[in-house]
């Protein structure tokens, strides 16, 4: 690992809480400056109380199975009245204040680096001594329903509201891969979970609440709908070809050429040839691995400055009418192999946008909504032309 | 059919344009009062001019197989410059002015009930002369396009730009569906059509550009995404139950009533177990029928009175803090029967509202456009409650 140091801790309501150190003398968390987090935080497992005066146990969020198209739907009520674009004075990601007697935000230290802890308002959620068992709404077999029995992380980039990741550079932005690779190895270790996947939305267009920067980790307790997809296509694709479906690809994009937006000594950068949004990237190492914990020190250092460049590329992607250019509002997120799919997948980012123009945004209606069906407005080849024009080495 | 007078036309660059006449005299689109459509409006399939003089011929929107997934994407890059917005004055919907000469929008008379015509900015096209075959791109077997030779017509429900079919009522309503049987059957007997989906985008916050009362239908040369995992559920359910899978379902909800909204004597309108949108509404006739053409007369006329309470009602679901309703923004859309799975699908209405309460909306961020994996903030019952609440009959 590079020089960061992992400090385990624990919040108030008992979510775990860790600091990744990259500076020295790395301290955050420490005892001599930790900060006890005595906010009056509701124990999240507590019973849940009755409009009669009674309490049910509290069993967290259910996912009821869609029966007629065979997904999850993770139902998280509780998140409803959760925290929405609170004043810059309230915001729960910064360090606790400097000689404060306690923490009023979600970070029990005057500073850190990058933190990583269980999401508040969760809509994954194991709680202890909930069997993750099938039972049947009404006892209808058509209706199952199961406990969400996963877990959401919160990333938190650096302390600063004002910064994010292109601003703190590299040696930031190489702690924040650790920080990712270290929460994928423990969490697709978690008993009951299927898939880990790591991404940050970017941008109030998109729905963001909170502007300090930061990024989420949801593991799932079951495959997800466009995992699933890429599976059967692999699976399909190694029974006819005998090779790896994202190998082949990344193969036969290299010798195209056409939508290669730029390559490092480790990764390569290229508009897939049926990219659906605005923008699209995707992001993946030259050599064939599973999932982020396979990656080696030279891939992630390497990782570090190239993941820059490409946000660098996708803020220049749009320029506004006054020749400033555009904040790219976009989702970034690791397609990483589930246990089941080792062989058949292959880590890589998809990075999207639905900034369409400088001021025209891609609304997902009813092709896209009712029928899950993208069109597209553009084309893949003019995404990667734009992309090498702004490109930046 | 009830009394209602189908007329068919040419706009100048050739569009089918179809009357859907209600109200006597029926005389919108006859020779006496119909007006020649004179807009220099350029050949739909005019060679495209190139950089250097020469003209390559326009070969039409093009499809994109999206190998990691298996979705085609079509790519309608000549849709970018598409109309958005216009200022009142001037709407392409609206009838041709009284006593002009010639039409300066897209209607060719001076008054209409309801029109359907093909969508002057259609990202499905099919191109006279093109053949539907499969090319690959860079010559590569990973890569395979084709043209997407499809069909995008819009439908308008009326001459006003103040109404919407609330407020015109079930007599107008009624002949909306009219044409909404006339295009699947027509539009699902051209060669190439895989689906037809009839659908409706409502309210600024999914992207309408035009505030023009319409709706959309798209005869896809695909299965869509949605559809295909609702055939590999039904078909399985079939297999190993013997049974409709949306028959089974609709059963299910009626013996529960836990989440049926309402009923009239044919349709049953009810929050589907595992809804995955903020507010949500399957829409099924209680006899099972493939599509909307297999409708009887009685059905439909139920239908044009049941279908405006469940706008009604959707319109009540939010209350705004100085107590005023909400428009509800939505996408409505009718799943309709392919071809291939008479048998196992069944018509029904999917009506969807990313509204997540007066003054919020669900985005659709990392889990939903990352991983296609839709988590809820509320419960399918509580969806239920509320529009059994504010319900009229």
């Amino acid at each position: 690992m590079a020089s960061v140091r992992k400090t385990a801790t624990k919040l108030a309501d008992g979510r775990d809480f860790f600091y990744f150190d990259d500076s020295e003398p790395y301290v955050s968390g420490q005892a001599t400056r930790r900060l006890d987090d005595p906010r009056p935080l509701a124990d999240r497992f507590a019973p849940v109380p009755g409009p009669d005066g009674t309490e049910t146990p509290f069993t967290g969020p259910i996912m009821r199975y869609d029966v007629l198209t065979g997904d999850w739907i993770p139902m998280a009520a509780h998140r409803m009245n959760r925290t929405f674009m609170p004043p810059a004075d309230a915001n729960p990601f910064a360090p606790a204040r400097e000689g404060a007697e306690y923490q009023d935000g979600e970070i029990p230290d005057t500073d850190y680096d990058v933190v990583v802890f269980e999401n508040r308002f969760a809509s994954l959620m194991q709680v202890p001594g909930v069997p993750d068992k099938v039972r049947y709404l009404d006892n209808n077999h058509l209706f199952p329903e199961r406990p969400a029995a996963g877990r959401c992380e919160v990333i938190c980039f650096g302390p600063r509201l004002d910064e994010n990741l292109v601003s703190m550079g590299p040696k930031r932005m190489r702690t924040v891969i650790e920080a990712w690779v270290d929460r994928t190895r423990e969490l697709s270790q978690m008993p009951g979970i299927e898939q880990v996947f790591v991404f940050e939305n970017h941008g109030e267009a998109i729905g963001v609440s909170l502007h300090h920067p930061h990024g989420q980790i949801y593991a799932y307790p079951y495959i997800t709908p466009y995992t699933e997809k890429m599976m059967r296509q692999a699976k399909a694709y190694r029974q006819s070809h005998g090779k790896n479906l994202l190998s082949a690809v990344l193969e036969a994009e290299l010798e195209s050429g056409e939508r290669i937006v730029a390559q490092s000594e480790h990764w390569v950068l290229y508009v897939p040839s049926a990219a659906r949004w605005p923008v699209e990237m995707h992001l993946a190492p030259k050599r064939q691995v599973p999932d982020l914990p396979s990656l080696t020190e030279e891939e992630k250092a390497d990782l570090s400055e190239f993941y820059l460049k490409m946000l660098r590329a996708g803020n220049k992607f749009h320029v506004a009418a006054d020749g400033s250019p555009v904040d790219l509002p976009y989702v970034a997120g690791w397609h990483q192999a589930p246990r089941e799919a080792q062989l058949d997948l292959r880590l890589h980012l998809q990075l999207i946008s639905i900034q369409r123009s400088p001021d025209k945004l891609k609304y997902l209606a009813g092709s896209e909504s009712g029928m899950f069906a993208w069109i597209s407005d553009t084309t893949p080849e003019r995404i990667a032309a734009r992309l090498r024009e702004v490109w930046e080495d």
